[in-house]
């Protein structure tokens, strides 16, 4: 995000992520009508509202945070889900799942990972730092889980059962999906009634709240995990991407490579 | 409700309505295996806990107050939709959307109601006092509605559309579903997390927030638009029922008919 109204009601309320006139870092365009670029250049001039204050431990490397750390930084603190002792799920542990992990236990939350396979077990407990993992394809697993998490912050983007997840929370569970299955979600509406929960939908934050999201990143030493690649390395990484062959995010050193063959 | 566990997590906080051992005043089994025979009776004993005083200046018939009444303002409060000067819409306007239009303007809140037909458009805003109806079935009006709710109760327990509801709200907007339609709901992400919205379910209430209600009603005068039958009229209230002939719920006066032939 580059730019917005900064005028209607999320704009005064720090909430320029939810302006309808957001100008998006790149495929976006200016108020002066040129195409925004983002990422993919070596250099952008941008209004100082929208730069954030890079913490000086945190490397640039870290630029992940300002997209996977903010996206599930926001919902689990507008959602309250960020209590000490809570118990927080998180679904597909990608790009986005790696962070809400690591932000979640930073909390001082309990978490578990919800996964369809158990290639990511491992990975997940021991390196990451979760304290217990399911697969989402094991309806014992599922069965015996129910009735467990106080949230959950879903982040797969293909078609998925919603169901299972709602039977995991508690009563007055939070569903909070951060990723955009292209079909429509589809679900019973008796487990709301029944336990009062909720579904709903958050989408990157604010720039004051992306600072707070810096700030509490540099205070707990949170970093993405991630594989720097340089610019010409670009159509690789994506075809890489497509077959979630990456751990956790690429970032393209453009500084370096863009401009240098 | 005549019973819960009373020593779970939701129990503990005066929510014995989300407790998973709740008795329900009939078709439930009592402690002590006996079938509950509720509403059909015309005297039961109960656990002092599960009975509210009712306020001296509310009649015996205003007792619908006791389901649509705690149905409806149990989430306007939980959710945050109480606040004066907020814009509500309310879906369907029968026992439960009338009674969610009573307490909303109550709380100050600008009222919308939202049906498939004109037919209660006068009714919803002279009897009522809602501010302005939507006709769901008018894409010209849903569309010149769109971004301007905070909240919206929907009561209506038939299969519907939610996305056109979704769009009526602003950012932030929270749709509670308080009927429970037989089929699953259906509805793209998209929409939820370009404005943090939400998707929630509510089922009656505890028996403090209860007596809150009553007492809340009391103060205002809150009553159902009511139709008071004798016990043998039973079955073609029922009938009736089915084809939502009744304007707003029927009251059996099982005091002075049950037992009177």
């Amino acid at each position: 995000m580059v730019g917005s109204c900064r005028k209607c009601e999320n704009c005064s309320v720090d909430l320029e992520n939810y302006c309808p006139r957001q100008i998006p870092t790149y495929s976006g365009y200016s108020l002066d009508g040129t195409l925004t670029f983002g990422g993919y250049s070596d250099m952008m001039v941008s209004d100082e509202h929208f730069v954030v204050c890079w913490p000086k431990n945190l490397s640039m490397d870290t630029a992940p945070l300002l997209c996977a750390g903010i996206t599930t930084y926001s919902p689990l603190k507008y959602f309250g889900l960020d209590k000490p002792g809570m118990h927080i799920g998180v679904v597909g542990l990608g790009g986005l799942g790696h962070m809400a992990v690591k932000f979640a236990k930073a909390f001082g939350t309990k978490v578990t990972v919800i996964s369809t396979s158990a290639n990511k077990k491992q990975e997940a407990i021991e390196h990451f730092g979760a304290d217990s993992f399911l697969i989402s394809r094991d309806p014992d697993q599922m069965k015996a889980a129910m009735n467990t998490l106080d949230g959950v912050i879903d982040t797969v983007s293909v078609v998925h059962p919603i169901l299972p997840l709602l039977m995991l929370m508690k009563s007055h569970g939070k569903l909070v999906m951060v990723g955009a299955p292209e079909k429509p979600v589809e679900f019973p509406v008796f487990p709301l009634l029944m336990g009062r929960k909720l579904v709903a939908g958050s989408c990157i934050g604010g720039m004051k709240e992306t600072q707070e999201m810096l700030d509490f990143a540099s205070k707990h030493n949170i970093t993405p995990d991630i594989e720097v690649v340089p610019m010409d390395y670009v159509n690789t990484a994506l075809e890489r991407l497509l077959k979630s062959d990456m751990k956790y995010r690429f970032v393209l050193d453009n500084g370096n490579t863009l401009n240098k063959k």
